[in-house]
């Protein structure tokens, strides 16, 4: 397929790189600041602009990877060129774009992405939503090329995996951050925790996260989870997400036991 | 070394498992439950007790595996042994062992430990504290037997350690529970969000975690963070975490750029 993307971002950055890798072909990348646009063009074999204006009308796909508040107005630039318009955002529904036209479709993945970070993309969850089931197959078949997890996910279901992902990811990664500037307080190593990290995101590749938890929490251990709190006296912020979460591990885990 | 092993947990499965592959003898398994000691002493070529007045005194190590309120009857139990006594507990202090005797130490696996899920034990980080400097270099040859990971820690510094592994290990797989809860809600499957978790936790293996947070907290993406507070109207506990949490990510990364 001919593809043009809007953005330079990260979820830019790893689709493009992932098409090109796949054998379509890069038309534009287009982004306010020319020289991300220039950056990934050059990477990916395609013409850098930096303005819709001079957007070139071959091709078959318009990408969209801007920011979500973003998105609408791009879309309604791009709509008079009748060709596909999708958004790439978890977060926004398919309307955004069908507002202006009915060539309209979403290419989300669901995943974390960094620049400087390579991953396999076609382990990345690709979840595509299409205006009509022919828009779907399209979408279907070409997110097929690059990835092996492909799902139909319409927009009410994409905002609940957004969410869910937040919370898996962007929260998760919050916690390592709070563990690292613990440690720094007394000079150990974030080193000494990646050990610790890596099992127990590996176990629940197997597992279901609540049979594999762990912690005074789960234990209902009253004695530590006091003397944790009593440690972050200074630290009213963490003592309130320490109280948080254990409160809720507690409940989860009652209630899972009533249930069984 | 000939090694008693207190408990049948958990941690002392995989200790145990650790030892016999790396060439020790182990002694008796210790547990009030026959079943449980039966069955590891069983894999582990020992003897299987469940009462300590049946404790064989030709041993070189006690190692208590006990919840942490037990640890310090335990060790009283076995003070007239004289032999070396180490808890494995990352909240209890030395002084719960060395009240009893001065052949006393802490032998700590930092790691999350489930009895169905394997894992290199020569990845796992040990960390060790003895009551003098003999004891310190005794229990550091017996964990370089078994890890690659060894490290002289204080009680002060491992209480760090085990509140920052709460928040590291614990608390991440809560939230994995409640994404995993969240998506059930809607019929999704937890499979689609294990790409994530493990690429999550792949990212901090060679960064800082602040380096490479994502989502809508970081962005200070205000609409995305209101519609997803919205969705959990009926979810007070998940909305205050959420809530909590992206305060949090927002506070470290303003402070963060201002430090810069």
């Amino acid at each position: 397929m001919r593809i043009t993307i809007i953005g330079s971002g990260n979820v830019a950055t790893h689709l493009a790189a992932a098409f090109k890798n796949a054998g379509h072909r890069l038309v534009q990348i287009c982004s306010p600041t020319m020289h991300n646009a220039a950056l990934l063009a050059y990477h990916v074999g395609a013409e850098a602009i930096d303005d819709l204006a001079d957007i070139n009308a071959d091709t078959d796909i318009f990408i969209i990877s801007a920011k979500d508040d973003a998105i609408a107005a791009v879309a309604s630039g791009l709509a008079q060129f009748n060709k596909l318009v999708v958004h790439t955002s978890g977060a926004v529904h398919l309307e955004a774009i069908r507002h202006f036209t009915d060539n309209a479709g979403v290419f989300y993945p669901l995943q974390t992405f960094s620049k400087t970070k390579e991953l396999d993309f076609r382990s990345v969850p690709l979840c595509i939503e299409g205006a009509d089931d022919s828009i779907t197959k399209q979408l279907e078949e070409l997110a097929r090329s690059v990835s092996n997890n492909v799902y139909r996910i319409n927009s009410d279901q994409r905002k609940v995996l957004h969410l869910a992902a937040v919370f898996a990811c962007n929260f998760t990664n919050h916690l390592y951050s709070v563990s690292q500037q613990l440690l720094a307080g007394s000079e150990l190593s974030f080193d000494m925790l990646r050990p610790l990290i890596a099992e127990t995101a590996d176990k629940v590749k197997a597992h279901s996260p609540v049979d594999v938890q762990t912690g005074p929490a789960v234990r209902n251990d009253v004695q530590t989870m006091a003397r944790h709190l009593q440690m972050l006296e200074d630290e009213p912020r963490l003592q309130a997400i320490y109280e948080m979460l254990s409160q809720d591990i507690i409940k989860n885990h009652n209630k899972a036991g009533g249930d069984k």
